[in-house]
């Protein structure tokens, strides 16, 4: 097997082979993988990330393939990365590639992959954060995001971007989606989907007016930027142009805002104290053993001692 | 201000008081509270801790209230945990307990609390898992966990419950939200809900379908229960004992199979390893220091240094 150190060489000369490996092994969370996301760290941070979050049924993920589409008829080079919460056995991140594969394969300026949760939460946001590295560093433009978007998982994930695109769909029942599921904060850009559907201007109407009160309340500089709704049918492309605009134009003012470095710290922070966490708790199981672990697990069970005492002992007070 | 420990002797002498404000301070994870949960944590371990979780707009709040109302009509204690992902803005979690008050005021039989997120998600799960562990410890028989349920996290909070109950409601659009949100592995009782609309019958069909083929393909002794599907009406009440019911059948299947130990087992181990990274991060910065830390998120935006080099530097290679 070829060393992470040269595939990562190969994959900054363009070669999408290396690109495509290197990505399996920081799925894998390999310790080779890290030799090479060292090498290639220092070539990133010039990629646009825009994160796409958005209820199942918004047509979410025909609205990131022609959003795709547009960028490519700009010459703009994009990644695009669709994190897949569906379980294993319905199978979703791999048909999902397929059937996006037969519109977008054979160019060479898109680079598509799907991530399925896999082990744990933490595991899946520090895999896309690092597939994401690796997409920019590589010389993609932008970086598409693509989650579910309706837990807190999905928008922590969608926090790692510099611009996020929330997703409506008029007629998903009475409520609008975005408002239940607290996605309201991170929207820059907001697309009512569907648009053709009866109700899409109620919908819109209604997150405007969540929009306006948001903005009257809010004090800090971030939110001076006041989201636009765009309205879309993304099957047939209507209003794709105008949200590459959406989110070209909040790009921009993240950079004369000084958004764009403050984001990006706060990315950083989350990222190394989650990284912090997960090497910490490997090494005091490591330390305690396995069994010592286990036997703390059943001691707690039986009652015997209460989780905050035996973290206590297994740490020192 | 009163003690902790003294609030916890006062709690589980049944001061209904006592019990809300050892729960703001569960919430608020004061030092205080550790102390407070160890004195209880020896008479917990007797409650049958359902979750309820489903998408928004699945009438998941309406049903948990009906199931509520049967469980006190069989004089059966009922404290309900409402983890509501909504900001702060929208305020979610104060107006669904006003709402619910109304209804469900005055019997100190039954408790109510809902918890909105705040600061980190591991943060939480944490809580609501603490404040399930005093509902249990102060007596309550049957303690419902509501989650959203449509992300990774509040999958894990649902995780913690020993049965749990997933709402489906027909006409949320094409898909079955469930499946999308991977929601069917955690599921012992599937409910759909707002039965009388269209689409009920074809909805318990696809998710008869899906149940079968899992149950077919499963090796694993856990997935011998066969989950049942249960069409209710909420708002009238049709179908709650029905749920009630295939609850407590779970809940014999767990004990006589001996899954109810080792979903134990599997909750403390999570628990565990949560507080255990929690706690480590807290001391490594508080021995780095603030400053020190923000040096090396310094370093890692401007790319002198990558994440992981630097988390092998903090604490050592």
């Amino acid at each position: 097997m070829e060393a992470a150190s040269a595939l990562a060489t190969k994959a900054l000369d363009g070669n999408r082979y290396a690109l495509a490996r290197l990505i399996s092994l920081v799925e894998d969370d390999s310790g080779d993988a890290r030799a090479a996301l060292r090498a290639i760290y220092p070539h990133t941070g010039h990629a646009h990330i825009i994160g796409v979050t958005g209820a199942p049924g918004t047509g979410k993920s025909t609205l990131v393939n022609e959003l795709a589409k547009a960028l490519r008829a700009q010459t703009t080079t994009v990644g695009i990365v669709a994190v897949d919460p569906s379980s294993p056995f319905t199978g979703g991140a791999m048909l999902g590639d397929r059937v996006r594969m037969r519109d977008l394969a054979g160019d060479p300026g898109i680079f598509i992959r799907s991530m399925a949760t896999r082990g744990s939460l933490g595991g899946l946001a520090r895999a896309t954060s690092d597939v994401v590295k690796l997409l920019d560093a590589v010389g993609f433009a932008v970086i598409l995001v693509e989650t579910v978007g309706a837990g807190q998982a999905e928008v922590d994930i969608a926090r790692t971007a510099h611009t996020t695109i929330v997703i409506e769909a008029p007629g998903m029942g009475d409520e609008v989606q975005a408002l239940k599921a607290g996605l309201m904060e991170i929207a820059d850009v907001l697309v009512v989907n569907k648009a053709d559907r009866p109700g899409a201007a109620r919908t819109a109407r209604a997150l405007e007016l969540v929009i306006n009160l948001n903005t009257t309340r809010s004090q800090t500089g971030d939110n001076a930027w006041q989201p636009p709704i765009v309205q879309t049918i993304a099957l047939d492309g209507t209003g794709v142009a105008e949200v590459l605009e959406a989110t070209a134009a909040h790009r921009k003012h993240l950079i004369t805002t000084g958004m764009w470095a403050r984001r990006e710290q706060v990315r950083v922070e989350t990222e190394l104290y989650n990284i912090l966490q997960q090497e910490l708790l490997g090494r005091v199981i490591a330390q305690a053993g396995e069994e010592q672990m286990q036997d703390w697990v059943a001691r707690i069970v039986a009652r015997e001692v209460d989780v905050y005492t035996a973290v206590g002992t297994i740490i020192g007070k």
